[in-house]
């Protein structure tokens, strides 16, 4: 079962540290999960966390830091030495989550660490994967994994995997190399139960295994995992020799960030930004957007600027629901393009885009600005008045409509990522543009 | 490798697929895997998916059904006979996506469909299965697994294996039950093929196992199998009795959907669109809000004819600016709320959160007043209008700020989806008190 928050436990555990009684620390948090425990750590002191993590095993420590979100994590590397580091909690990683803490560590802590790992395999497998870029599919790849010769036969497949056990705790496919380390193919463990000891790799192998190069960036490799419906992925260099392996937890990370990333942008954040983040560090992704919805507001003060208002003040009372309502729209309809080129599920040509969204907008804007008429008229407005707030409206909704979906649809074309145009973008534009297109059609029905 | 789309391939299927040549379709699609068959199938017209699905064999053809997209499976079960879809469709099928295949048939084609599948074990797996909803784990799970009774060895349990072997294609786990079918743990293949053959299975199992009730949310389902980093998740009844498994590429599905989900409510959706719905689809989901929108712009128009605009047209023209900029703060402090709940990762109370904001907000703030005050100065703006409209400013972005922040969280606390108060609602609702606070800041400095 998974586990609830339990203030008795923490309470508990608390009292134990204090007391450095291991006993007691490991009757409390034997049963469970190290995901758990990492989430029980977030609400001890630092200085609880480092008594904690003086007292327990080592294997128990990694894999709880490994589950530490970033930042938590940060704060605890901080007070803790290389030794302990590179000791206690390095030495039960598999070599994607050691170099994903290493690089976490401040430069100068991180040799230091590196050279104190006992594990020279180990030490050179992080070596290796410090190198990647972290989107890319080397950054995400672990260097564990469990592979055997094409020209051995199923009984020294088993041998080698009774000897390789010990260091590989889950296996998730056998991969299939040749002599030259170039991959061959996949043999399920299934397959390694049910064949005879005698029959040779190669005649039982898989050879239609997809693969990614170590380069490829990891929203790419998301989507073939997620494409094919993939577990695990191998990861090869430019010659086909087998590098690492991908796994699907660490690209459910992948897949559910670029998701948020667009929803994010959308909303006028130019940075992933956290709620726990420092104000300084939200106002940096947040600031830039709103001074650009400044422009867009001097922009239509300027615009104002050009027409008597004064003349017309029952014209002016409109004008936050004109460039309100073509905001909603645009935002609405950037937002299924965004989506739709997000999950490649975007069919026919822009023009026939074009068209659709006309006509969404052609409904949408029929019923509101009848609605509108209809509500105007009993407010007592002039007829002149009710007559262009509606034919405004409705040609703001279709403007918007055409605006929201041809933009994104333009910045994709030249490899913009088309989120940037919805949100605060798309808003601001629509309403200079829509106040201009109201007062003009105000000018020509009013005068 | 993966697959890119190639014309020419799909020009040379369509020519077969007319000559109905059996030999000349396999050579074409023999190298490619059953999701981009299905890629390819969407580019073929309905007449020649029926014909390319009478000639090819049924292993392929249902997993490529498998693999379309809802809609297009939609269309083609609807021109395919039930014995079509009983005996080349769902007899290679797993349970879970041939039970999701019948429930997107028609009510009356269901029943006649079920009778007709051969694999009489199988039928009732799919009639089990059909009792759960959607949205819950029973919904997501499949009856395939592989189990072998505690009391047995090692020895039997291979056996056991091997007889299975044939009904069940890929082997994630080995789930240890007792004779009433109670979950007692796993056991991986890995200690299968590593453990001596005559070692009980109750000495080598794994107890520590996390799994799921029936009738558990799929977004729970989703959250705990993301937290834990598990591939297959087993799922018991409230006796705690294996009912079938849940694997991780349908569950990459269910947090692909509420990440997005939350995107489109913020941007005025109200129920999951795609790009190619109806436009009548779209209205439904767009309308509601544009609708609610339009309420928010008409309580603006009667909030400004409470002022006396004419006297003042410098003040008129950013009215604009001022509804936008809190629209668009509003906007970016309730998609981090939102986010912060969907991923549970929100520390603090509201109290600490709303001051947290409203330091982001001051901040944010004051850089956007200067640079207004700034601009409005040198375009020769008289100096009262642009203290009052910096200041107005300055007060509507800490107040969106807030109400951004707080209205999210009060919907939460009240188990409301927080997405409902982003995008639109807060945009209007911001818009509204935001020229009550620009009015009214205008009639204490201008008078």
């Amino acid at each position: 079962m998974h586990f609830e928050h339990n203030e008795q436990l923490i309470k508990d555990l608390k009292l134990a540290i204090e007391n450095e009684s291991l006993d007691k620390i490991n009757a409390l948090i034997s049963e469970l999960h190290p995901v758990d425990i990492a989430d029980i750590t977030t609400q001890l002191s630092l200085e609880e966390v480092k008594t904690f993590f003086d007292i327990v095993p080592g294997e128990l420590i990694s894999e709880t830091i490994a589950e530490l979100e970033e930042d938590e994590r940060k704060g605890l590397l901080n007070s803790l030495t290389p030794e302990q580091i590179a000791r206690k909690a390095i030495d039960y990683m598999e070599s994607d989550d050691a170099a994903d803490l290493i690089m976490e560590l401040p430069k100068e802590k991180r040799t230091k660490v590196i050279s104190l790992i006992d594990d020279v395999k180990k030490a050179s497998n992080i070596v290796d994967l410090l190198n990647y870029p972290d989107d890319s599919a080397g950054g995400l790849m672990a260097k564990e994994l469990f592979k055997v010769n094409i020209n051995w036969d199923v009984m020294e497949c088993v041998q080698e995997l009774r000897k390789q056990a010990e260091q590989i705790e889950t296996i998730h496919t056998v991969y299939v190399v040749d002599e030259n380390n170039k991959l061959q193919g996949t043999l399920s463990l299934k397959s390694l139960i049910l064949t005879p000891s005698s029959t040779k790799i190669e005649d039982v192998l898989n050879r239609d295994i997809i693969s990614v190069k170590a380069h490829t960036q990891s929203s790419e490799v998301a989507q073939i995992m997620e494409k094919y419906d993939l577990v695990v992925l191998p990861v090869v260099d430019d010659l086909n020799r087998l590098k690492g392996r991908i796994t699907i937890d660490d690209v459910v990370d992948v897949i559910k960030e670029e998701a948020e990333r667009d929803y994010q942008m959308a909303s006028g954040l130019s940075d992933t930004v956290e709620s726990h983040d420092s104000i300084w560090h939200v106002t940096k992704a947040r600031l830039p957007w709103l001074l650009m919805g400044m422009v867009g507001g001097v922009g239509s003060a300027h615009v104002l600027l050009g027409f008597d208002l004064s003349q017309h003040p029952e014209m002016v009372v409109f004008i936050p629901l004109i460039g309100a309502m073509g905001g909603n729209v645009g935002v609405q309809s950037s937002a299924i393009v965004v989506q739709g080129l997000a999950n490649n599920s975007l069919k026919g040509s822009i023009a026939q885009r074009l068209v659709k969204e006309t006509g969404i907008g052609l409904v949408n804007g029929l019923v509101c600005s009848a609605v509108l008429f209809a509500v105007n008229f009993l407010s007592d407005f002039s007829s002149r008045t009710c007559i262009t707030v509606s034919i405004a409206l409705l040609s703001v909704i279709i403007f918007a409509a055409i605006l929201g979906t041809f933009i994104p649809l333009l910045l994709n074309k030249f490899k913009v990522n088309p989120a940037l145009a919805t949100g605060p973008f798309i808003t601001t534009t629509n309403d200079i543009f829509g106040l201009l297109l109201y007062f003009y059609i105000g000018q020509m029905i009013i005068g």
